[in-house]
């Protein structure tokens, strides 16, 4: 029932590629951390903010915290929408977001060893076209990775936090046929919009798959599962790449 | 890394195994759906209510909608918690839940054929002890169908718009165990924690993972997507049953 | 010109009579004291919640704090209403509720003896048909009854704070005739309407009367608060019976 | 228990009595009714501004609305309290007190003679000595009067929709001895306060009587009701005074 | 292009005349400084509260701080306003009205001198004519100058904090004309309309100009100042007076 | 007393100098404006939408409306600043700053030619260095321009409604030395900050001057506005260069 008898075909590029992707590092000046990550045309600039205190949960427990703020300017997407700071609320879908991004981030660090300390990771999407989640999560690892070198150039750590490294993917199903990494297009129209985010090591962290219109079977989720590894295993190859190289780099798959 | 070696032995239950579940149909008088829906003891009290009009986006489509609100009395869970009318605001945990059980709800609701009206499903936990969200969704989907019946028997209806049943139970990871139906302190002590929603045809509308400790294996995952379709089945055979037969009906593993 | 030549006719119900009143302790598990009370079809959930800690304006003063909070389930009545929480406010009529639960409540603890602790009282209407503030009293009185024996048996409190019981009704004026708890249609019809909160010991804690037409004499009055003693008397025996007995306890006129 | 042996003596002013009442009509000059209304030292500003649209709830049913909205300015008081509007909510105080006035003056208007439009009155606390609310009713009703003197002085009126007079008054019990009309420190320091709104006809619109310490009798309450007459009579003939005469009147009891 | 040939005619006053300006001191009982203004038909009631703290960025500075608040009835105007409490938030002009009053206020204040307390400035509207602004700044100017005397007549400051007089006027254009003290329907009607603060030594704190309609040129800028100078030196004159002299003190150009 | 003996020594940079400008038009893809203006560090991308309808207050007037929104990513600035969508409200300094854009953008706009339709522009600043409101509105205005030439390109419009340029340039004084485009630094330390808004003939639309620490001489503002017109008309020389030619513009005094 959930699959049709023609499968989709994707122009320009194959089911199983990325867009072009894009990581930028150094993007603004203040911050510790400070990436500008595109995939495609969507572009995110995610900032990586130390501050030396801790949320109220965390006081004299003598370990850090990690967490994520996202938002997209009003005109990111094709029909200017409301500004959440004017309208006085974020909404369900941008809480939602940055709790991802937050336990994403939260993964691979080693709170204890953060000490008692924050690193606050803004992700504000300048241009949207599909993807803005799995790009924060995938450029706030690298600000956050940023802010961590410079906590220890400056001597407030003396070993790295970072367990491991952490990046996202969107996959899809569009008339029976797996898609990696939509675009906005792809994302109206397709059935089934799954996140996966992985660490470095190839384990996963989240899973977030939804029908969104026919329910998909266990063997199209493991059709969808084998892209989301593929795909994230490239990613992290250009975080390495983008940690080792210079500022800006850009990977065409 | 993420297995250990000795497995987590749980007490009084087999890992695959439900908790006491129960369902009450008209537990209240008022709306055109009530039902009171227990997994051990958590405690949620679904009610669906019929409008006969539709949110702006819907309007003169020929469609209709269905949405969710969830809600925790202040005092359902261990330690008092802030009320959210008094807060001024929803957490992004409740709106990310009722989002979650709206869109489980539409999976299996044909709108066009609803007509232009809204089904209004309102899960209140009166008692938490874990898996709020899933017992929500497997008991609304019971008062929703109870609020098509009275539709139909109103002669609002001719047809029935829903095309299929829908259920979800949550899975988990704990020393490398997978676990059927987590209760609080379970859910508390894991490493991962799933919610999955699937169909009575036994497809997925949703899958949510989250590691909340240590990364988790495609093995890993494998194995809880089979505890959660065994769980889904037989909850769906419940509300099976509760739709056939008395108003109260409990079931034991 | 606020009487009538003929006189309102109660079906099913003596004037002076009160519906049938339920009240079962150990309602929930977690809140030290959980009681669900019933006047006929209205239903509220009360719990008596313990805090060890004061608000601002009782801090260092040596003394406790005994508050309540109300809310109604989106579907407890005949239409739905809206979730204030989502709303992000609650009504005026909402704090209006909660604040006379509030000071019936503290009229009789001494505050002193409660020692710098909070009793957090939270009525939630499961069901509505009118009366719905004066159940909340009488069922928060037991909720609270059951924390402070919990406060005594666990050895928090050597000796009990509570001077006195407190229990409320409604009366009411239709068409000339005093009518004694009234259920909703009764309410939404009478010319007066009137909340009574009194003491074990037969004093007014609160007297709260509206003429929602015409305004009511100085004779009506008395009758009217000649009815709410006598109904208050009976629920303050019910109460005590409660206290005494089973853990459900059914009353009927 | 509730009387004590000696009572309470009131200095510079006999139990029964009023404090100086001062009325001034036309205060300000924009509104279509302005009144500044003195009781003692509490100063209240109440306009009547008409409106040619009704609320939602009222719409196309050819009748028309009264409502008011109370505030009180940060200093009206001894110490600075917020500013509601800079807090960004009303306080549950607020509400209660601006739902009563409202209220109070609907039962003297006949909403189909007003026709579709809105009186609104305001009521704000210029300077706060006690008994701001039954201020803000006796006052309120001047305003609405010329609000409905100028309605039939531009021709949109034929037939006044006033029904009678309507006024306030506090009364409370200190030691055993009742008391008309309490000032700040006597409402702070007494056991009972109880707020009187009657008609001109001398019947009753609210009664509101709140045991601050110890509850009440029903004697005591039959004195503090008689009291409560007996001033507001005096109130309602200097409402009659104000209107037939020169627009700043002054009385002293 | 933004001049235009004939100049406009003002009736009943000359273009460089202020309005009658009165200031009466000791307005209302109960505040430190308590002034009512009136620019004409506007009348703003300025108190001055004095904290015996500061703002968090001045705790443990040693120095205190000066601020403002600014709010309108809501029917001190032609056409009732919302109240800006029961709508939840403050407009943006309001906002920018009390930093203006803020900042103004504190170029005059030694905030050293002062030592770490808080004088709050509220303004409030009663009646609005055009230069509520304007009369706030004046108006506050005094009730501070009242407050920091009861400070020193306490034996709380032995020196005083205020450095210099400050006051404000409006200028505006019409048809080229410029005009001193704008009310209601020259602003509402004028080209321009620029509001200009200064102090006793005739220097600049704040000068705003705004083009309504034609931008406006450096001359007609420079003949805007000149007469903005001319009224503020009259203020300022005024606000001596009323301080050396009676309570009340009218002033008639 | 305003003025010191020796006169501040700006480094680097002429004290009627610019900062280097640059404009780049079409930065992102959706909005029918889309630029991205830099004063030095300073970085700001002004987006301008056209929505086919108008506010409340314009409609059924023919009329357009032109309104802007502005906004600073948390790490725009040296220190972590709070998310406005989070704490639910816009700040008085940013509300002061849209509507500032807004009005001098409606300077030289003839709203009757634009037709029914709103030009919503918002500008957002990505990293801060001073100066940030008057780079919103230089930018925005080439931004506006473009969206302009988009509804004549699709035959929306026939005839501009742009009457003339506006640009914004700040000025102020430090140790008696007026100073043009004054960078963070700059501004945390001057006496005196000004803002002013010019069209393209040289005319004013808004000025704002601040005595931040001592009040400024007449003098002094004649020197201030001086150096704002040398700075505003190079601004307007660029804007129309921006116009005329490629996509990025650099300029550098």
């Amino acid at each position: 029932m959930n699959t049709t008898a023609f499968a989709y075909v994707r122009t320009g590029r194959a089911t199983d590629a990325l867009r072009p992707v894009r990581i930028t590092r150094g993007y603004t000046i203040h911050a510790e951390g400070s990436v500008l990550i595109e995939f495609g045309h969507t572009r995110v600039l995610c900032t990586a903010s130390v501050e030396e205190k801790v949320p109220g949960h965390k006081k004299g427990s003598g370990e850090g915290w990690v967490t994520a703020e996202y938002g997209m300017l009003p005109r990111a997407t094709h029909t200017r929408g409301d500004r959440e700071a004017a309208r006085g609320k974020q909404s369900g879908r941008t809480q939602e977001i940055q709790r991802l991004i937050g336990r994403s981030l939260r993964a691979v660090f080693d709170l204890k060893k953060l000490g008692e300390r924050t690193i606050h990771l803004d992700c504000d999407v300048l241009q949207a076209d599909g993807g803005t989640r799995t790009a924060s999560i995938t450029g706030a690892f690298v600000a956050a990775q940023d802010a961590v070198a410079w906590l220890m150039a400056t001597g407030k750590l003396q070993e790295s936090p970072i367990l491991d490294r952490v990046a996202a993917i969107s996959v899809g199903l569009k008339a029976g046929t797996a898609l990696l990494d939509l675009d906005y297009p792809e994302d109206s129209a397709c059935d089934t919009d799954m996140n996966v985010v992985m660490t470095g090591a190839g384990n996963f962290v989240e899973v977030q798959g939804t029908a969104e219109g026919v329910a998909f079977t266990r063997l199209e989720m493991d059709r969808m599962l084998a892209l989301a590894e593929k795909g994230i295993a490239q990613l992290v190859g250009l975080q390495k790449q983008a940690h080792d190289e210079p500022k800006t780099l850009t990977f065409s798959a």
